[in-house]
């Protein structure tokens, strides 16, 4: 397949928040992932300021060097936002007011019961000859236009609003533009081990050239593996990134808990749901952080009972009925009181699984024999409580993100071993 | 001062894996934030890959649009870092092999006791005319060139390497090169309002052009407001900030809850330590969200006690005393319920406020009188409690997120009428 037949896109950022060290730009990175998986490749992302001249000058560019421009934001109300205009000036006609829009804009302040601000009406301006995209999340709806056969998009630069728009209304036009070029991808994510060390199981798997390639990023203790083939049809690209998939399974074993985007709470959560058993967690240093990211998925209250954030010793006995006396001679921070936490919350929500976390987050905090980073993780069924010790590195983020994880993790591999072996 | 008189930069991020939807820029990041610190304004970021072509058209946008060049990327020993060779070609010279720069390199690998690869060669390799940048954490020297009065440097994409390269011997260069402009600035975070009525407050503020010029951002119902102010020297600009962020307190009062990158939690337990009160949260569907913002601070274990996820009805009763009764004829998403946990979060808690949370977050749950998005807050301290009902919109994060950020809100405003006037 030749590089000169395949279809292309650039991206356009606007927006001076971007440009001045304070804000990264996520919106051109979910867009590059997300046109990925339609096999249409992201050549270039060009951030400019909220300015006529620089918009205008990234869409000449961006054009040029591509079949279809996605540029996000600057379609706010307020004057900085000038990317209607741009785009106006780019295409060579004038800005005009669309009322079947303004009615929207006004809708969506109706169902709050907030007269409309006058100068929303210049969300309901796009320019002539323009279609309008609808914005089911917010009042600016996006831009759709075509210029010299190139197809320009602009769209909210709020994520997510934006990212509603694109997968609803931009992506399927995109994937059937696309068509005939074929790009497979898939992520497998694993947990327990190392970047260095599965680069050691895994080969020469990221060797540079090899197709099927693959390529991999750590994020808080989550390695994944992104594997991409290019091949003349779907099938066949689909066909070596399974079999890639299944090389590398055989290599990593239990280190792989799910694909794609896929959550360690995510894939525990289902796994509480498929055997009907349910969860109650008990947190110190943490503070809310496990049960956060077990809520984060939707219809988790089929499964998650309860969860206490113990912050203070008076709490730990109090509420999860660990002893004072226990605190007083091993610590808050210790595998006795992890053990006893779990108990506590097991007995209490009266759930199969209870998990608890306790340790030093820092940064104040740590001594010798217990440093920052120091966290004790039990978790409890029918069988009894095993509690485990752990020292994370780095920040307070980084610990905490480290032990929920960990707690997860730990989880993970006790449903694996006690449930029915998955089809 | 003139906006034409104002040296102004250009980046230029070379690389296949800041358009793959993995990576994340953040070179661009940190180079545009140490050039605002000397005054010298990012007007625009091009990512483009490993591709001569791509990178020449790069640097032609950015030589048109700024004085100042910064390329990172693509320096690297291997066949697919091609920066140098574009630079050459848009200098419209040959590449020359520097023997004192491949000296350095041998030395790199010397003095780890390894011979250096063949490859690395290239690396010594610049552009005819151009100057190094010598590398102190790596093997890839930098480049400096100048065209038609441009500056252009070429920095490695490894980040410490970078980072390194730039701030010792770039920074200082650009700095004299930025002498005699001054950009001061400052982000007011505001809670409570919209945009458009934010904007509203504030008159012709985001006006283009105007100096101070006001920049607004919005992230999880945040709103930013930039100030930034040009100025022949820094002092002057400094005062200029000043008198505008007084400016803005005064039309936007108790909306503006802190500055630059201050969250409503840092503020909020400031507040609460200051004057020496404790918390207790109890939440339904935001599940652990509203304890962990309050716990990402660090010291927070001086004012937060506790914190319940009563994610059952079971819970909310078991645990806070909510009356199974009151739950059966309000619902758990109701006025009542709301007050009777934070009443008893506060309780057996034993601190001087409380925080409760009860709502919808959807996706599933919703029905006409409740909708998704439906959430109760309740503030409970000596002098009683007080619910009120929000409806939020969009997703299940959107849902969740707005409901910690309002709560948090609520206390701050609470904090601010109850205690002593802050100097």
């Amino acid at each position: 397949m030749g590089d000169e037949h395949i279809k292309k896109a650039s991206i356009v950022s606007i927006g001076n928040e971007l440009l001045n060290g304070r804000t990264i730009d996520t919106n051109a990175t979910y867009i590059a992932g997300r046109l990925r998986t339609i096999s249409l490749p992201v050549v270039s992302v060009h951030s400019v300021p909220d300015e006529v001249d620089a918009i205008e000058r990234a869409l000449t560019l961006a054009t040029s060097e591509a079949d279809v421009v996605v540029a996000t934001g600057g379609l706010g109300p307020t004057d900085d936002d000038l990317t209607r205009q741009a785009f106006a000036r780019f295409l060579g006609v004038e800005l005009v007011l669309r009322p079947d829009l303004l009615a929207k804009i006004r809708q969506f302040f109706d169902r709050r019961g907030i007269e409309m601000p006058a100068r929303n009406t210049i969300q309901a301006c796009i320019p002539e000859g323009a279609d309008a995209i609808e914005n089911e999340m917010g009042t600016a709806p996006g831009v759709r236009a075509q210029k010299d056969g190139k197809l320009l998009l602009s769209l909210p630069g709020v994520p997510t609003e934006m990212r509603h728009m694109f997968d609803t209304l931009v992506l399927p036009e995109l994937q059937s533009l696309a068509r005939g070029q074929a790009i497979a991808a898939k992520r497998l994510r694993c947990f327990g081990a190392g970047e260095s060390k599965i680069a050691e199981m895994i080969g020469d798997a990221m060797q540079r050239g090899r197709n099927p390639l693959v390529n991999c990023t750590v994020q808080t203790g989550v390695i994944s593996l992104e594997i991409v083939a290019t091949a003349n049809n779907q099938a066949e690209a689909e066909k070596m990134v399974q079999e890639e998939e299944s090389s590398l399974r055989a290599s990593l074993g239990k280190l792989v808990y799910g694909v794609d985007d896929q959550t360690l709470a995510e894939v525990v959560g289902a796994e509480l749901a498929r055997v009907g058993k349910t969860l109650a967690v008990a947190e110190s240093c943490t503070g809310g952080l496990l049960a956060k990211l077990i809520t984060d998925i939707p219809g988790s209250s089929r499964y998650f009972a309860c969860g206490w954030v113990t912050y203070s010793n008076e709490a730990k006995s109090r509420e999860l009925d660990v002893p004072p006396a226990m605190i007083e001679e091993y610590g808050a921070v210790s595998e006795q009181v992890a053990r006893a936490m779990a108990q506590g919350a097991r007995r209490k929500a009266g759930t199969d699984y209870a998990i608890s976390i306790t340790g030093i987050a820092g940064p104040g905090g740590g001594t010798e024999q217990k440093p920052v980073g120091l966290v004790y993780i039990a978790v409890g069924d029918h069988d009894g409580t095993d509690a485990s010790r752990f020292v994370f590195s780095f920040d307070r983020d980084s610990v905490r993100v480290r032990a929920a994880q960990t707690a997860l993790n730990i989880l993970r591999l006790k449903l694996d071993l006690t449930g029915p072996v998955p089809i």
